[in-house]
């Protein structure tokens, strides 16, 4: 089993080729794609749809591309977790996240030059000729230890997220990530809100614009800005039947301001 | 044997990770994606692409999730129909169609507090937490009476669809569906353009365009307006080379009124 | 193994039909979509991208249905490759590149009445009524030559494209394949650009504009054009971090000339 999650998009057969090399080497992989949707080069739009994503997969590969640095310095590597899962791609940032949520890294190689690799690698298309082959050779019960040479943990590239925080009665957050729907996700809990003093059902203010704090949209009237336990049990911010993104001019990494209306 | 469709775009992940709760359920399931690009909310849609899919796919488990009222009072639903597909989806007409082109509904339970839902369940992402486990769980041969308690068909949520008519030698007809080519779908048959004395080749006016009533495409100039039958076999009005829905403004549930040119 | 090309798209369901009358007729084939975002009616686009994922996909069935003819006169074909693959689609030129690569044509049928096709026969959706179940039963094992009568590969279609040549120390190419991130593919290598006087880090003029011949992306500086050869042995032409067809207004097609800075 090989999860798969890039920002190759569908419309050039990017993806597809990666499964084709894949099925060439390990004929029996069943591969899912999570996502080729994520927004080009956006390693921190990839690595949170990885860290969502993961629980809900079976323990196996996972395959992750979100490379701008393909062909520089950034290492290649295949790594193993404390819950056992295998994840291969860039050491960029893009596997951090899904690697704390796995328990940490027990085991870490460099596959840059790994003897799995096709010839010759292209200096831009790392997924085609090293990760999808680590990946595929992975999932058919070679050893990690055999894709290439030791690394460090210590060493990978971290991820870093700004953390929501309690301001004078306002809960001072962070959008994590806008959907597609432009529904805004928080680094903020249900009990953040709690602690600011915020109940179901009360109204409180985002940045200038007048919500609610409710359960879910079919709570809201139709255009109603809501706040939200969305179904990763985060706060999010969503106008329903709307896109609350847009509406605010919010964008990933934007600070939201959430206080109780007075 | 699973087939998919919903309304969760390809961008964000969310119809990986259901991917990820049937192969973590199953196994050896194999799914089949219809589509996960039914407008957002679009329950007509979504159920009119069900209709034209299922007849082409083996008998099986259909899941189906175009569901803006997630969380709110709308029955989550497995069906079996008098065909033996087994349908799953929120019971909001989404299903509708589907069930009575497979025979009618044989057999039906509410799956909204099912034993085989993912605990917590979120208010917004039923597909993850409720449809997705049933249907991977009906795929893998259990029962479907012990998805959840017995439900009674007779209370489905229905989607009741305009029907053309000929008044005054004008078929009046609806706007059915509109792919993403800008070809319209109509609720008319070859027959029903006979009636109203229309035959192959014929000049039509649709509303007040010249066209004309043609096999296929490639009998028309590039840029002509043909009617036509579509693979479906139902009538459909479409620019060759072109955007017919754009050019005439139509939109799927707008009256479309065809007549033989003097 | 069956490998799945088309223009059809994700929105409307066509593509997710043909898997299932493909799971239908052969359960066990499992079916890797190369891509399905070909630009409408573009066999150009189609036949570039397949000719590009093949050399990765394993050896069996290969669908690609980029068919503007649909229902006209352009013949239906399944064609055996000397290598082994066998092809299958409207003759159109949609299949030639790939047959070039896989060392030309060794048997042909015409399928477009197969006995293997889906009975009625649409006029304008023959992906689901002939192309796929016909691909279905090769992939089933089913002899090619009980998929129609014997073709003349000699008549197949052709897709001819430009060379590019070197005149007066300008490279004159073209522009073969734009990607989504409007990278340009040019019909030329790096021993044309060599011939040219060029070498990897000097300065060179893209039509008007300046940029450089480079490794790759992370070579240059954000915003920098570059020429560069990519995952496919072939030149191209990016704008690091940005979108070079539109920065150049080239689309697939165009001449675009390459000399040294002087």
């Amino acid at each position: 089993m090989i999860t798969f999650l890039s920002d190759y998009g569908l419309a050039d057969g990017f993806a597809g080729v990666c499964h084709g090399v894949i099925a060439t080497i390990c004929p029996r992989a069943r591969v899912i794609d999570i996502t080729h949707g994520v927004p080009r080069h956006d390693i921190r739009a990839g690595a949170l749809i990885l860290r969502t994503a993961l629980p809900y997969a079976p323990v196996g590969v996972h395959l992750a591309v979100v490379d701008p640095d393909v062909g520089a310095e950034r290492r290649a590597v295949a790594l193993r977790l404390t819950d056992e899962r295998l994840l291969v791609g860039p050491d960029n940032g893009l596997l951090w996240l899904a690697a704390q949520d796995g328990g940490g890294v027990s085991e870490a190689v460099e596959v840059g030059s790994s003897p799995w690799r096709l010839e010759p690698v292209s200096a831009t298309f790392h997924g085609r000729d090293i990760f999808a082959p680590v990946a595929a050779r992975l999932a058919a019960g070679e050893e990690l230890a055999d894709a290439g040479p030791p690394y460090d943990a210590a060493g990978l590239a971290r991820l870093d997220l700004p953390t929501s925080r309690l301001e004078d009665g306002v809960l001072v957050a962070h959008a994590v990530y806008v959907d597609r729907f432009g529904n805004i996700q928080l680094d903020a809990t249900h009990d953040d809100l709690y602690n600011a003093g915020l109940r179901l059902g009360h109204g409180v203010l985002v940045g200038a614009h007048a919500a609610r704090y409710l359960r879910t949209f079919a709570d809201a009237r139709a255009g109603e800005l809501l706040v939200y336990e969305d179904s990763s049990q985060m706060l999010a911010v969503a106008i329903s039947q709307g896109n609350a993104a847009e509406r605010l001019g919010v964008v990933a990494g934007d600070e939201v301001w959430i206080r109780a209306q007075r």
